[in-house]
């Protein structure tokens, strides 16, 4: 299904009057809310294929009605929350659960519904049907050189797909790792981790970028191949201007200060992409925002001031949501997901950065604190929902959203036991 | 595939000579082994009948060849376990996953390989085919009634299994909780959980015990209806005497001093059963030992000074293996716990407790740290063998695993690709 | 020094205008907010007599001019402060850092500055020059009945200086524990603890409280007697109905969901009282909400819920703050503990309960999740603003305490070398 | 006080039948058992000026009898242990807690004790009383080049007096960081960092290393400007080929992965220095082996994998024990580490290294745990008897230091009270 523009308008009419309002008043108070507003208006996060379908925990999945169950589909859903949000223009593919057998023809419906092709993601943390070794024991780090050798050549052929959708970076996620202390050793595994790598890493075109995720647990409970950014670091270096570090917020040890890793990657250029998510536990992959608010403002306050001061050439990372949706109606939580990154990048965008450095230079400690408290407790909505209308979007997208009964569409077209592929 | 007596013997025989003159020379430094290794070789612990497939994560599960189909097979795959160790005597029935459609027939087939059925196991996280009502938003602690219904009636239904089979308790273990702040009302929750155990616990025999187990997360990652001992103790008290607290060590947040619990549970009587496992981040389900051993003992510290040591009539705890086993044989996965579990109890009954006492009493720190350590470092591995040989078990249960070739016969009876019933 | 109603008054009328405008703004958007004036200008919060000065780490600890060095001067401080916030009328004594050697003429001093005694805290952690026994190997929990006794009997010293300051309450926290395992006998310590503690609940009199705090590591590093909240409540329940939980912030687990314990205790009306402090990684004792404030509003939400739907009769509950100031000044320190604290409870109030309940009970959990969002994200500022401007309190306190240029002046009424007793 | 060889040999005599049984039965079982004793015999762990005194929280500090006031009573201490254990030939020095006033006098003490000097240490983390400058808002990373250039200048000064006594490395532990999110700059901070290291780089002879310790929190308890290894590691190489990382086992998040660091930075040859404590919570410095065990015999299973397999030239780590003695005598403590360590690392010498290899290549998971855990479960009591006994240690050290009455006769020669510098 698609949204037409004048519904949208139509929902928006009803809700302009307030809105104008507020908006006159918060551009009373903040002098920058115009270039603020075009920051947000313009900024796009990527939604990955697999978190369209009900996502599950090892104990079980619970199924809901129209999930969509092509490749097809699931752009025509991200097409939906663009429409909405204006801020999820692109797809994240995940090979192999959604292989695009025609390419061109995927490329054709994806750029007809404004959608393009942002990171390609590989997998070899699971044994598909037809594969000849197992990835039982690892992938890339694998004992045996045919196991490396066939995930090796699975990588390249996602580059392949991606170069054949447009696609300009490849992230790959290693679930490579041990259960059992004593099981694998650690510098074989490292070692023939990188030589992978490096395998890969000569297949990349020359406008490719090559973003190595790391994660400290799960699936493996022991050691994971690619603990931390450290790691990451350390390959990424090996292999060359091309390879960056991916940082997934879940992807971290209880407490860890993310946003200080944040602020040295993008000190040395080398933080790659970003994926979202919120988690009180381990990786969760909750909602963006549902948990940690304020530490989501925090690291956004680290990406604006590394944007903003950028010596090292760092590239503007590629931004994705990875979260699993498991209660929620996934196009529901996608959008709220993209309200919580966007509400923390204004008020990101909202401190004062000349008073906080002031501060900071002063050791005004309580200063500093209250200059970032002040735009932490400034209320963005307006700010959201104004960039979102100067480019055809909802006001108010989750309302928008249930007007339109969206999900009951999707049911009619679907059914209410279509399946898609992914966790 | 059943293992003969005379198979054991043989292998037996031919590490008889090493293994007397070990114990020979242990007996003359341990004036109580004797006692100790009767403790040992009267210990069982039950296996749980989704513990003898692969088990996997959310991002995928391996299989292995010859794994069991049926609940006989099951039966029969621990009965292969206890020729060997001596150790399993029993199964923990999961229902839905493992209905004796033929109670009688099974409690026969089971008598026959000397198995027992221990604690049975209800399963309200997930939802299954023919059920009307779903789990997705909790079980007992649903806000709807009807669901709290069906999930008790679920509870009745597995007691009046369990009686069928000569079960003596029932362990309720609740996924209830809720992923993001706001969806459910904790009180609420309580309350309805409470309200529908009070219905289970109505319809428990006289002679049956009802085990409520907690945990802090997974596979709701914001909140769990119990989710600490605090909350199981608090509804243990409100159900009545046959009501108790079970521990499951993967259970609890990081850095949790598992063994004071278990003491403070012992010291009112409280503590009704236990499930073993290793893990290093989370409800990890590695097999038992591979972690943090010392820890293990110290927590059979605990227990061995509550059962010595026991006004408060605390019964013996039901004590089961609650660990999953992706990279290994799950057998051989079973039999390296069970010696994890009986190496870290005679260590336990090593120590010195009237020498720890006294240290105590003075405060001699020092003391009391090495008079621990002492019976941590003693190698036990002889008193398990000599425990083991005394029943008719192997003295080296793995070795001799592999030497009966055991899994390539459950192969060839059962196929590379049979598969069991679990998570 | 004492801040005049006057300067106050003068500082706040360049603030009048704006702030009047964003009330009436406000007030259009929120029918019920002259009630949630309301709360939050009748909300006080009690400031412990070791805040006011320089608290550090074992690393050591940094001091700042001005620090008083009398009780009458903490007490002066604490004036200050609520001068300034019109919410903190009441000092948390500790003994014997603070003993009152003339707690008529105390008394006096306090009352003339609007100053109350809330909860009395005794300390049985560290050695007094004075003392006959030592605390180095516990107090309630020694296994020598002479220091039980001792540290008994100053319990109950403690409570007899309450008694002639008007306070109503005692809490205890206990730091008894042990470094190594094998050190002390858990269920020796336990009930040694328990009978202490009855000992000082006989010498409470009969309109007081009893709280006791827990706490799972630091000092002791291995365990601690009352580790968590169900032990705290099970030795509560055991003294009697005088007794209570109190719950610290920072005295939990990695990861622990404290709304949820909140929830659960003033279900049974069992929370006694309140200790605020933020934290990353463990009993840190920031200032309030500087790393979690999203957490706080969630506690806040549990408290709103249980102090509007009381069937089990918690008592309000004891709020303290119980923060550490290394790098701050102290006093503005408080202050924005203070605002943190009532920003929480604003938005917490902000809450649409009955909207919340609606999507709970239907399990709309996006719904549920957007309620509590949208409350979260209301700039609340402007409510503690007229909470405090119609009290007589300032506008914008921590501009106020600059602008009248306090901390010098304290700094040359008492020096820049002047040192507070406490951590 | 200095402990008499004879005195050591007329213990030993007692102990020396069962020990002989005991080695001779070993070593029928372990054909390499004679060089495990040689790497042990030639084993020295250093000891750190600030351990022989009585360590504290910020709750306070319990002091004992006969504490070393002293730098020469400090060394003397360090004597006793050496004298007992043969593995303690050396201190590590840390400024200016204990300036060697007369460093060639001081030399001369040492060497006639048998007593090296280990890496030098110095300390920004705490103001001196004749400092000109505070390092309350911290010391390299400091926004004040005043206060950078002091913090430069005391470390060229440790490299000084390390010089004068033979001294050939320094460690630098920085306490630098922040305790409120906006605090501090994170980038200008590193670079601050690296550009102090820079210079203190630059002033060390070209025989000597630095290594460079990390910690994620505490005294800062929001982020600390060298966080983690991989932080550390990135200012190493910027620095060149003398610069390393120190590892200390308490400076890591919860559920870190320790042995795993450890190996990827001898992969690198870049593990320079290594601090032995052991914790259940943060940084809790408690005797070592107390708590993890196996975590420790890990650990030293890659350090000994790493120094047989060396193609990166990773130096022979500087080892020393960091822990801090608040209930045990210090001594004491410091033995019963030794032991620990010891105990660890000839396990992990006894591990078969070929069959673990062949098992990691085939993937055979059960196998490998079990080659480990067959090590782990050695005890090896008497191979470190022996090491000792043929450098003329104790048999049984702890047992002799109290059969010699050691502290006795510190506690007169030094009195009650005398007290060390320290925390």
């Amino acid at each position: 299904m698609q949204i037409k523009n004048t519904a949208i308008n139509d929902l928006n009419s009803g809700l302009l009057l307030d809105h104008e309002e507020n908006l006159k008043l918060l551009s009373k108070k903040h002098q920058n809310l115009e270039q603020i507003i075009d920051v947000i208006a313009n900024y796009n996060i990527a939604i990955p294929s697999w978190a369209l379908g009900a996502g599950g925990t090892r104990f079980g999945k619970f199924g809901f009605g129209g999930e969509p169950s092509t490749l097809e589909q699931k752009i025509e859903d991200i097409a939906v929350i663009n429409t909405l949000t204006k801020s999820a223009n692109a797809i994240s593919l995940h090979i192999p659960w959604d292989i695009p057998k025609d390419p061109e023809g995927i490329k054709a419906t994806a750029e007809k519904l404004g959608i393009q092709f942002d990171a390609m993601n590989s997998n070899t943390f699971q044994d598909q049907e037809d594969q000849e070794y197992s990835y039982k024991f690892g992938s890339l780090c694998h004992t045996d050189k045919s196991v490396r050798d066939q995930a090796v050549a699975h990588n390249k052929e996602v580059i392949d797909y991606g170069v054949a959708l447009g696609s300009k970076s490849l992230t790959v996620w290693l679930a490579d790792g041990s259960n059992f202390p004593g099981q694998l050793n650690f510098r074989r595994a490292f070692e023939n981790t990188l030589s992978s790598l490096k395998e890969i890493y000569a297949h990349l075109p020359s406008d490719w970028k090559l973003f190595i995720e790391y994660k400290p647990y799960e699936p493996n409970f022991y050691s994971m191949v690619i603990q931390d950014w450290g790691t990451s670091h350390m390959l990424a270096k090996d292999l060359g201007e091309q390879a960056y570090t991916l940082v997934d917020l879940g992807h971290h040890l209880p407490n860890t200060n993310i946003e200080h890793i944040v602020a040295t990657l993008m000190t040395r250029g080398m933080l790659g992409g970003f994926h979202f998510n919120d988690s009180k536990y381990g990786d969760d992959d909750l909602s963006v925002g549902v948990i940690k608010p304020y530490q989501l403002f925090l690291i956004f306050n680290e990406l604006v001031f590394g944007m903003q001061n950028n010596p090292a050439n760092n590239p503007i990372p590629a931004w994705m949501i990875d979260a699993s949706h498991n209660l929620k109606d996934p196009l529901e939580d996608l959008i709220q997901s993209i309200e919580a990154i966007e509400t923390a990048y204004a008020k990101a965008l909202l401190i004062d950065q000349k008073a906080l450095e002031s501060a900071q230079l002063k050791n005004d400690v309580a200063s500093a604190q209250r200059i970032l408290q002040d735009a932490f407790n400034t209320d963005v909505k307006t700010i959201l929902a104004e960039a979102r209308r100067r480019n055809g979007g909802a006001i108010d997208p989750i309302l928008a959203y249930r007007k339109l009964d969206v999900r009951n569409q999707l049911i009619k077209e679907r059914g209410m036991n279509s399946s898609a592929t992914g966790l």
